[in-house]
């Protein structure tokens, strides 16, 4: 087992930069279960996952755990180096959802490197992308929480009322029934018509599958 | 007024590459109230402040606007160049909060860039790990609404029971109590003594500022 092996970029570094990552970086094991960082402003380091698996999680006020994302075999995990991630205020849990078999390297040095190599700094750079991303779509679905089971009803209620499949009305009045806004209304009927729900026309909206919107109210 | 000038980077590029970006960007005015992104994934490239200011937001399935942060001068904006972020769902929008000057950099050239220049990557590596980082912190206040409210009245429920600001409990019985785990409790009550409204100390929690807590409640 070696640290070259899960460093994705590992061939894009130079010898020396090599070198250093190794003279300091530490190996460990920890079992499923473990709690490797909670949430506090200490900086472990990163985590580099050799074999098993990790989960980043939000707590909320409910106490419920919110994960984030995942880390599978080659990720590397920034989470666990605040002082990586500039102004991050670090309320993310870590924990090891299998055995695992994990290389930290220090995050002072990985610091350096962000600054010195070009392959790290836009390898981190998508790295974050991809954790900002994540972090849009999850705080979507808190935030949209049951919108589509509404729009759903919505719809299939005036099909009803005007006997009709065929619904002529503009995503503004369809806004103002259900208390909100347009664009909302709107982005949740391009998503049922990409799911071949309904088909968007001018000024109409035609149900296509009956069957699932049922279903989708019905959830 | 001039690129250069709000390009915060500008003198770390080479002049090749301070041509190339020249060569194709574009100068727009835009009208306070302007919505320059509506969510959608289209590319309009990223947005340099010269003057003004921008604001960035989520919708909510309500329709409420979530800000998720503000472009002033010398910021530049990548959400809105959704190909520049992997990954990116992009569901954001951006709209002209005061009368505004920009310039537009074409998402393609700036992708470029980050891949051949160092300065550029690891300056958009800091810029996205500040915006993942509010981020957090807005989705924390989803999250935790009202948990702060119910912690105040809980602490000052058992003081007037026990007839006593020193109440003996542990962090684990006030979890049970409200619902929530116990590192959720931990957290708000070391935000309190933060704000000086409580003491910690082991197995108990002193109320220092009866006052602030109760405004708290009332909120």
């Amino acid at each position: 087992m070696s640290l070259a092996n899960c460093f994705p970029i590992w061939n894009r570094l130079t010898s020396e930069q090599q070198e250093r990552i190794l003279s300091v970086s530490e190996f460990r094991k920890v079992k499923a279960g473990t709690i490797l960082h909670d949430g506090g402003p200490e900086c472990m380091g990163l985590i580099l996952v050799h074999s098993g698996q990790l989960r980043a999680y939000m707590l909320s006020g409910e106490g419920r755990e919110v994960t984030i994302t995942r880390f599978f075999e080659m990720d590397i995990c920034l989470f666990s180096a605040s002082c990586v991630m500039p102004n991050m205020q670090f309320d993310i849990f870590i924990s090891a959802e299998k055995d695992c078999e994990l290389f930290i390297i220090p995050a002072c040095l990985y610091k350096n490197l962000i600054d010195e190599s070009l392959p790290v700094a836009s390898y981190s750079y998508d790295l974050i992308c991809s954790h900002f991303s994540e972090l849009t779509w999850l705080m979507e679905q808190i935030m949209w929480k049951k919108f589509d089971e509404r729009l759903a009803q919505f719809l299939l209620e005036e099909s009803r009322v005007e006997n009709s499949l065929s619904l002529v009305i503009t995503h503004d009045k369809i806004a103002n029934h259900m208390g909100t806004a347009r664009e909302v209304v709107t982005r949740m009927l391009r998503y049922f018509q990409s799911e071949g729900m309904v088909r968007l026309t001018r000024g109409a909206v035609e149900i296509t599958d009956v069957k699932r919107l049922t279903a989708l109210m019905n959830r």
